[in-house]
Parts: structure tokens; sequence; C-alpha cells
């Protein structure tokens, strides 16, 4: 189309996709610039409000390492990982929430029962439960990949005083479909604000923090993996996670225990000498359909 | 909020804003947040679709120089550039159109009926015409910021052989308002489609090309500033013009004069010695209501 207006313009980006585009492709690209499109229109988008919307976007380039991913991040602050996540959820499944940056591959397998705390100080938490299939049978062998913070705040590819496999774990379900293991309660943590999301999240007026909570894949031969994360019911940002990542399902209490007193089929007086937190968290699983 | 789920994550986004925010912000952000949510669940948006997306956005940013910019090329392939452009023309002034990213600071001077085109070979064209008000008034010294590809497509910041001021001129009109000029007819060119950009339109079945133009900015004391474009209306990229430039008001017929025959007040025999082409292009500025 020969003259573009500000009326006609979607209409003439759609006129431009060659015969042979793939439906897919027309379709993603043709919503994503309507969407641009009529965002620009409703809010009268001015020259100087682009141009820093560019310069955002250059300034995430330009500190965008394998190791921090400012344009993932900014996904993650815009409730856009969030949302493409509970989009693809499982209605019957434990809820899914975020991936987040720091899962690894390969981390080190844990007995059930197993502690995942070494030598790190703090407030012990025995997480167990079991992973089930939708009508509540157990499912044995299941997988749970498992990672946290340190006390610290800082996952292991974060912190150079940590090795790599600190506070991750590999654990298969007994033959009750059940897992078990001690750790030490993550905390609360701030995502990286001294780029140009951390303006962002400054211009609303937002705070950077999640809050602490335990990352699980869980998986099993036949059903769909879950990727999820456990929040305790007490955590001060709850109700503000920054990258959304909370759900009803996902927040549980954690009970504090009395000495010596350990939950059925644990004994686990070398590992914990004194009072301790107890977290109960099951995983519905769905068959995979693909499977 | 504490739970967020696929439905109600818009107004979870919007309720995280601090009470201070500028209102301004607040408008922009919650219509951005809207737009790409609402892009999100019209298409189902999949998990490998949204990582491809952000490995598009990484990519841009690697590739992104001074020199190259991915993500303004991004915003002109998708038409943001320009519907931003058409959002914030005059009606009665003449139609903008892009800037692009080959506009030098401090131009050289150049004296009505000057040759802009050195020793370059190619068809000889003379751009004639007069700035006035929207009244038809000429506007005497009136400023014209003029630039444009060398005959081999290449603007003087992209090419080894060229001098940084290789076509680009500053003209001030005279007391008729009037000005002229000498260059070579500018040639379609592609914009770079090695990088992340190139693969969305291959991906779409678009090509790369832009049609030929003139680029110019218009100024006068008291007046709006003009960004725009004059195309000549053969070209055969004008009506897929993929940065979306083309407006009706822009396109001109490049008239073939005969040799010797030059128009009124112009005396060219010294610079122009055979056949050329001649375009005639008024502009129209309106008043600046900051002045």
């Amino acid at each position: 189309m020969r003259t573009v207006t500000k009326d006609n313009i979607t209409d003439v980006f759609t006129s431009y996709f060659g015969e042979d585009t793939d439906p897919r492709v027309k379709e993603v690209m043709t919503s994503l610039a309507r969407h641009l499109h009529d965002f620009a229109k409703e809010t009268q988008l001015t020259h100087d409000e682009w141009r820093k919307g560019l310069e955002f976007l250059e300034w995430a380039g330009n500190i965008t390492t394998p190791e921090r991913n400012e344009f993932v991040l900014l996904s993650d602050v815009l409730g856009m990982s969030s949302l493409v996540d509970m989009m693809h959820s499982e209605p019957d499944a434990t809820s899914s929430s975020v991936l987040g940056p720091f899962h690894i591959s390969n981390p080190p397998a844990l007995p059930i029962g197993g502690d995942m705390k070494r030598d790190y100080e703090g407030d012990v938490l025995l997480v167990q439960g079991t992973v089930c299939d939708k009508r509540g049978n157990p499912i044995v062998g299941a997988t749970l990949d498992i990672w946290q913070t340190a006390p610290n705040g800082l996952y292991s590819s974060q912190d150079e005083e940590q090795d790599i496999h600190s506070f991750h774990a590999l654990m298969t379900t007994d033959e009750n479909g059940r897992y078990a293991f001690t750790t030490v309660r993550p905390v609360s943590y701030t995502v990286p604000s001294d780029g140009p999301v951390g303006q962002i999240l400054d211009a609303v007026g937002r705070h950077p923090w999640r809050p602490s909570h335990l990352h699980f894949i869980a998986g099993a031969a036949g059903f769909r993996n879950v990727v999820t994360e456990v929040f305790p019911d007490d955590d001060p940002y709850l109700d503000q996670d920054t990258v959304f990542g909370v759900r009803e399902d996902l927040v549980m209490k954690y009970l504090q225990q009395p000495a010596g007193s350990f939950p059925d089929g644990f004994d686990l007086s070398g590992k914990v000498t004194g009072e301790y937190l107890q977290v109960d968290f099951d995983f519905v699983l769905v068959d995979d359909p693909a499977a």
C-alpha cells in the first residue's frame, strides 16, 4: 500500500506478509503489531517516550550476559513470564510458577531424608510430602529437581562462596511416592535492580523483592513436568512478589516442631538436633498426552 | 495481591504501582502491560515462542552498536517509528516521515543552486521549490537540512569511500522562500538484513527494500520543524516500503528536462551539461505553538 496513515498502518503491516508465510507466524506477528500500534495510539506515545523505550532496550542489551539476562528479568517484572506459565498450566496439576534463571543441569542426587544444608546456619526446615497422580495414587520413582538460595539470599551461581551444587538436589520418590529432605529455610531476596529494569521498578514505585521460596521441577515417566515454587505463608513479600510467582496452592504453613519429634519413617536425630520447621507439600502430576 | 491468575495479572500489575507514581508513567506502563498480556493470551503464546522472543532481543542487543541499532530497525519494520511520527504530524503541514539513522550534525552549507553530487556519476537531478507557511506565504531564511544515499545506495556513515559530509547539505531559502540544488538521483536500498530483524522479514516473506528518497528537515524560526522524505513516483518499492515511510503528498514526479533548459532564475549550464531530471517540492510549515 502506497499511502500509510496512522489509521491503516496495522492493515498495511499485514498486507506485506508473503503468501507462503507460516499461518502461526502470521498470527503471532499480526497480534504483536496490532497491540504495539494500539499501545502507541492509546497513549499518544511521544517521540521522547519512544526514544526512551529504545534506549531502555539498548541498555538492557548492553548489560545482558549469560549470567544476567535483563530481557528475562524485564519479562518477569512485567508479568509476562508468569502469564505464559499460567496459560499452559494444567488445571488438575499442582500450579506452575516461574523457572527463574538459577536452575542448573545435573544436580547432585540426594537420598530420601537427605540433607541439603551442609554446614550452613539458619532455621532448619524439613520438607516432605508425596508425588501423586490426579486420582491421588502415589507415583513411585518420580523425580524432584530442587533448588533454593543459601541463607545469604544468593543462589550458587551468584555466589563465589558456594560451589555450583550448593542448595541443588535431585530426589527420587520411594515406593509410597514419598520424598523428604532437610535444608535451611530459604530467604526473601531482591532481583537485580541496578540496571534498566531497576529503573522501571523505581519509576512505578515498586520494590525488587521476591518472597522466600523453594524451587521444584516435579516429573515422572508418562506425566507432564511441573515447574513450581513453594512459599511460606508468613513472608512479608507474599502479597507483592515482584515477578508475580505466587499462586494460592503454593503458599504453605511452615510448622514449628519440637526437638526430637520426627514424622513417620524418618529418624533425623543425627541431622536435626533442636527445634525445626516442617512444611508438607504434595505434588499432583497429570498424564502427558504426548506419552 | 497474593494469588496471581492469568485473568487478574494485569490488575495485579497495576495494583503494585506506588502511590506517588507519575500519572503519565502509570498510564504508559499500564497500557504497555495490558497490550503485552493481551497479545500473549490472544495468541496463547507458548513457552518456546516466548523464549524465541527473548533470544531475539538478546541477539539484537549483541549486535547493536552506535553505528547499527537493531532496536531502531525493529521499530522501523514493525511500523512503530512511522506510527509515532504520523501521530504527531501536523495535518496542515507537509507530512512527516521517518528520520532514519543517517542524519548528521552540522552538515556543510550549500548556496541556493549549489551542487551536492560532486564527481559522482548517475542521473542528474535538480530539486527545487519553496518553503511556505500554511497560507502560502514564502518563508525567507528557512533552513533545509538535506541528505541522501550516494549512487551505490550507501550513506556517508556507511561507506568508507565517502567523507562524512558527502551527500549532506544545509540550505537557506532566499527572499522568495525558494531553494534549489543539483544532485544525483538517490537509489532504492535495503535495510540491514543479516541480523534478527532480517530473520523476521524472512519469516513473514518481506523484502528489506526502501524506495529511493531524499531526506529533509525543514525548519524556520517560529515554525515547527518537519522531518520528511521525498519519493519518485516510479520507484518499484513505493508500494511496500519496508519501514512504512511513504505518504501520498511525498510522492513526486521526476520530470525529464532537455539539455540547456533551466527553471527561472537558475543558470546551471556549468553544472548540468546534458538532459536531467527535475523534481519540484514545496514545503509547508505551521506555527510552533511553543514559539
